[in-house]
């Protein structure tokens, strides 16, 4: 049985890494910068260099490693195909040959980095002792992961949890990133926070707060924790666009936690009451009672579960 | 290498069983009545008779039987509990092993009936070939099922793929099967087509052949087919409504082929055409290529797919 395993999390400007024992202790954890000129091309064999040296300085048994599993910002198929990740410079390829044949033929997987930070809050994270969930991480944008009997669903094409992209709102006249209108990314987000708050200021001149000042989904959530009536109505919005959307998810898969992260989670336990508050009257009921939980792994989930990625279940 | 298999598909008032070999060739094919009395307790010991009858009379070594699968009206989940099956008139207990005890030992898996059905679809039917599908079943209502790599997504209590119940109306005043108002259930299956040719017929007194004769899906298709503008309208918002829940399924688990079943479509690839129609916008570019399929193998999806579910992959 081996002993250990890589974890590493790909990310347009650092890579974070991690060196785990099979049982999911950290033994080391460290990040090195992602190398983007030449499309990338260093960007793979930076990271095998770094294996290879954390293997050395820790005089680790290379037959005591389970292998690396790896995080890449784009869709990623099962075989470990990625199809263009287009902030690293990436075309189409195999990650995880790659990978594997530069770390002088350790196992290697591969996943897309919402899936794969969904799998390591599921192994160490919130949704910790549960196979059958739904993680959301609100940031930037809406990213998603579902994992299904303890395994990630990649899909056909290796967009499988993009859930950001469901579409919700007919009356949108804003672009997506995606190209279309009326995802989910564009009222959920932290950036979709911010567009629902200046919409409804813009609405009427009902005092708030939120009147002074930058608005960004934390302003908007200290608001909210302070009482404030304007900035709980954006409160609501955000709870109805994403209790809806996450009870239609859980019709499709039925999960038994929805673990929510990522920048906006950290308002904290009010977020989930504002998202379950819609949640539960649009879930069908063989998934109405499904646990919601806040992440807990913070930026160390993708080197979690990448690690996972390559461990015997 | 077992050489044969049973599948059974369990319906409310006849039992469909079936003899296939492993390779997935029929046999033979009956049925025998389900008998409800005293909730249902003869219902599995009569299907265990049939098997052995059929075992006795095909003179079948018992040891090429790879074992019996079964489809079961009600959520089961991957140990082969049921909970609760209302029209069998079953509570709570473990189908499988009950099934397998009675059947001699033989080994026994068992499913809810809609993710069965999607599971042969898969097999020998309209997603032949494919190992990552969603299957929909427009009949009374409107059933799901989600094959992942290969497998049935059962979800956490074996509510996976109730697609039907995918919340897609905020103004709907009746009350849908579930409880919910507004499920996609209620416009997209016979009777929810129906509804809405009621409603549209209602509204003005634009010429239509459906304002004489009794209204059925059929009979709007029927209509759509030979140039009905007041029935493409309906079929336009049957579409609207199915494409865009269907482009939500997409986002979470990004499937090669979505096929279609059921009664209603029986209309054909008209059917299809509009559903695409509103898939196609409305879903995320990586899922957005996904082939449409009508199903074929109608009635008897349900015991194929149970049959394959006692099989090697």
């Amino acid at each position: 049985m081996s002993k250990y395993c890589f974890g590493v999390d790909l990310g347009g400007t650092t890579v974070k890494m991690g060196l785990f024992t099979t049982d999911g202790t950290v033994v080391d954890k460290w990040e090195i910068p992602t190398r983007k000129k030449n499309n990338g091309e260093q960007i793979l064999p930076d990271i095998a260099a770094s294996v290879s040296a954390k293997i050395a300085e820790t005089k680790i048994d290379r037959t005591d490693i389970a292998g690396v599993g790896i995080g890449v910002p784009g869709p990623v198929d099962q075989a470990g195909v990625i199809y263009k990740a287009a902030n690293l410079g990436w075309g189409v390829f195999n990650v995880a040959e790659t990978l594997s044949s530069l770390c002088g033929g350790l196992t290697v997987k591969a996943g897309n980095d919402a899936n794969v930070a969904a799998l390591g809050e599921m192994w160490k994270g919130g949704g910790q002792g549960h196979r059958d969930l739904v993680a959301v991480t609100l940031g930037t944008g809406v990213g998603g992961g579902i994992i299904i009997n303890g395994e990630i669903l990649t899909g056909a094409t290796g967009a499988g949890g993009e859930i950001g992209h469901i579409h919700v709102e007919d009356q949108e006249t804003d672009t997506c990133g995606c190209g279309n209108r009326g995802c989910l990314e564009q009222y959920a987000s932290a950036t979709g926070i911010v567009r629902l708050a200046g919409r409804r200021l813009a609405q009427d001149t009902k005092d708030s707060v939120l009147r002074s000042g930058e608005i960004t989904a934390k302003t908007v959530f200290d608001a909210v924790k302070a009482g404030d009536e304007l900035a709980m109505e954006i409160a609501e919005q955000f709870g109805e666009y994403l209790g809806k959307a996450l009870a239609s998810i859980a019709c499709v898969v039925n999960p038994e936690i929805i673990v929510i992260g990522g920048g906006v989670s950290k308002a904290g336990p009010v977020l989930l009451e504002y998202v379950r508050k819609y949640y539960v009257p649009y879930a069908f009921h063989g998934s109405r009672n499904a646990e919601f939980a806040l992440a807990t792994l913070g930026n160390d989930a993708g080197i979690y579960g990448a690690a996972k990625l390559v461990m015997e279940d």
